[in-house]
């Protein structure tokens, strides 16, 4: 019965496997281009040179221009300096910042942070699927806010926001509206040029670019204080020496991401929506989170009533299919996912939450294989659980 | 008359290039173990097995232990994390802030920051040499601090301190001292373990390893608060996706360096005595900046009078001869090093400022053609300087 080993990864939101290309462009880089981009000597043009290249890559993949793309080194470095460099700047105008209910965990603990420096924190309820309305935006924007941060689509659940007219809403209010676009952009077509978002995370790893790289895209105009002080890189808003094979393979990433979007997204949809259909039609007691159409082309969740989520991916593990349970940033942390309790699943229900999202390697074919793995392994789960147990009682 | 066009890289600690062991380390990581650490799957499982690892061999070249090492995206955030994380959490103790006059500008502008927070800067003098006297800190340290911050060596002018003694004062007064070690840990011996030291910067390039990484080591019970809020990565100091790939090669090439110090630093200062016994004796007017003896072993620094640094540095390039002049991250703000300024130099001199650096890439017997190529550039240089023709006159 020797079966030959799968690897199906389905992780793609927490990580991701950085595509050829951008590894090729990043050799490039590490071996030949090494200089500073602020030196003047020929290594430091070069340098700047793939510098700028990658910028313009990055600012096209989302109709942006390229002197508001600013390179950080991660999604939560972005978030972070998107929240705290915004509301610090504006704190004269406004102490109120306006979130969702369902923000990474580094917009949650970065607005912690600034509430010990006297901000106030408004929190934006969201329905059944994640939307946030936004009459209530609306509602809180009136009595002024230092900035307003709304997560783009939901890493945990899928579901895209309304952002054009959220942030409309917010830049009509003259109010920097910030997005966490960490599972959006590269994923669906972004247009921060023709919207009223002020600022905008935007991760490599979500296009296949490599780890250790993100930008932050903000309107020129923004007032904004940097987080990481010193030299004047990235127009004086991200001190620190460029990583530049990073930032190359980013804009390769970027550049062939926009190429590419449509026939992508077709093909990830059709997997997305098989997995959607056939596992709450083949498995009991099994339901989608998040919006049904409004969602992530990558991306296809559901809580399996009667079972813990941590068990239920060490044993599709054992098949060689990976997949995730809540937010992997905090995996570790041992609390109920505060996305599942903002859509109104009681704590046993959001224990059985798996997420499965995906990049380039994952094919329609895999999802027999999956689905064929995950039932006994469901069965086996439930038998012994001692919810599922008192059920059947 | 042509030549083969050669390429002298002399501006080591501006950027490096990365060493071919730590580059295949990462193209294994980007193509192979493209996981989240936090992740409970196989990827997840490899890809912490791959960061525990480097954070071991990081450890080792500075005599930590691995539980210390803090990985972030640069010395500039290191530095910005240190500062700011353990004078805000050590605000109620002291508001004080001891730094000395040659520190870089990661260091400079996060203090600056802190004044607008209500923290108090206190900076210490240097000798001609570059050199804090210890009797300084010891006089400042007994009114109380929130925390002291020296530069381990200049990267401007090469001089090492005396961080035994210096963090010994501090350790011995309950004060966190805080080194900037970029260029020294992994080019010098350098020993976390049994100083004083309670959070110091390590730069991965430094010793050959990638950019896009960096390294906090702090010791175990320093209060510090985190600059980047969210995930638990880094024992809660510093969130976000981990920079897997750089990491790796970061850890690659810390043990190679603890392995190859004793003969690299036998080589590289051959050639640095080279180039500082040369220089002034064959081209007149050019003076040694920084201590001769007390300063890194791959670090040659001038200051050619009647000459503007920039104008050496371009017609250097055009023989392929990369050098720097002040900071390099500094290089386009155009205000006179605040290093030179405080060894004592005036404006005039310190214009003429030629910093080499140098790593793996450069011989004894390129100093021959540096000087050759060097002499006549400099007399051209002064034909055409208004202030050398004011001497002449």
């Amino acid at each position: 019965m020797s079966e030959e080993k799968k690897e199906i990864y389905l992780d793609h939101i927490s990580a991701s496997r950085t595509r050829e290309e951008a590894i090729e462009a990043m050799d490039g880089v590490l071996r030949e281009i090494y200089g500073n981009p602020h030196s003047v000597h020929t290594q430091g043009q070069r340098a700047a040179e793939v510098l700028e290249e990658a910028r313009t890559n990055v600012a096209n993949l989302v109709n942006a221009i390229p002197e508001e793309v600013i390179f950080t080194s991660c999604g939560s470095e972005s978030n972070n300096l998107a929240i705290k460099g915004i509301a610090r700047a504006r704190k004269k105008k406004s102490n109120r910042i306006v979130i969702s209910a369902i923000e990474h965990v580094s917009i949650n603990n970065a607005v912690r942070s600034l509430k010990k420096e006297g901000f106030e924190i408004v929190t934006l309820p969201v329905d059944e699927y994640g939307l946030v309305n936004p009459d209530d935006l609306t509602s809180e924007i009136i009595k002024g806010a230092a900035l307003v941060s709304i997560i783009y689509a939901s890493t945990e659940i899928g579901t895209v926001q309304p952002i054009e007219e959220l942030s409309k809403i917010c830049a009509d209010a003259r109010v920097p509206f910030h997005t966490d676009a960490w599972g959006a952009a590269g994923m669906v077509p972004v247009d921060f040029g023709n919207s009223g978002i002020a600022a905008m995370t935007v991760a490599s790893q979500n296009f296949s670019g490599p780890p250790g790289i993100s930008a932050l895209i903000i309107k020129k105009g923004t007032p904004i204080k940097p987080i990481i002080d010193g030299g004047i890189q990235e127009r004086g808003l991200r001190a620190g020496q460029e990583n530049l094979p990073a930032i190359a393979g980013m804009g390769v990433a970027a550049k062939l991401a926009k190429e590419e979007m449509g026939e992508k997204t077709t093909r990830l949809k059709e997997i997305r929506d098989t997995l959607l259909e056939r596992i709450p039609s083949e498995i009991p007691d099994v339901i989608v989170t998040g919006h049904r159409e409004k969602r992530l082309p990558n991306h296809a969740s559901f809580c399996f009533k009667y079972i813990e989520g941590e068990g239920l991916l060490l044993f599709l593990n054992q098949y060689g299919i990976m997949a995730a349970s809540g937010s992997a940033c905090t995996s570790k942390s041992l609390k109920a996912s505060h996305v599942l309790s903002a859509i109104g699943l009681d704590v046993a229900t959001a224990q059985g939450s798996l997420v499965m999202t995906f990049g380039m390697d994952v094919k329609l074919e895999d999802v027999d294989y999956i689905i064929e793995k995950m039932k006994p392994v469901v069965t086996r789960l439930r038998e012994m659980s001692p919810l599922f147990n008192r059920k059947e009682e």
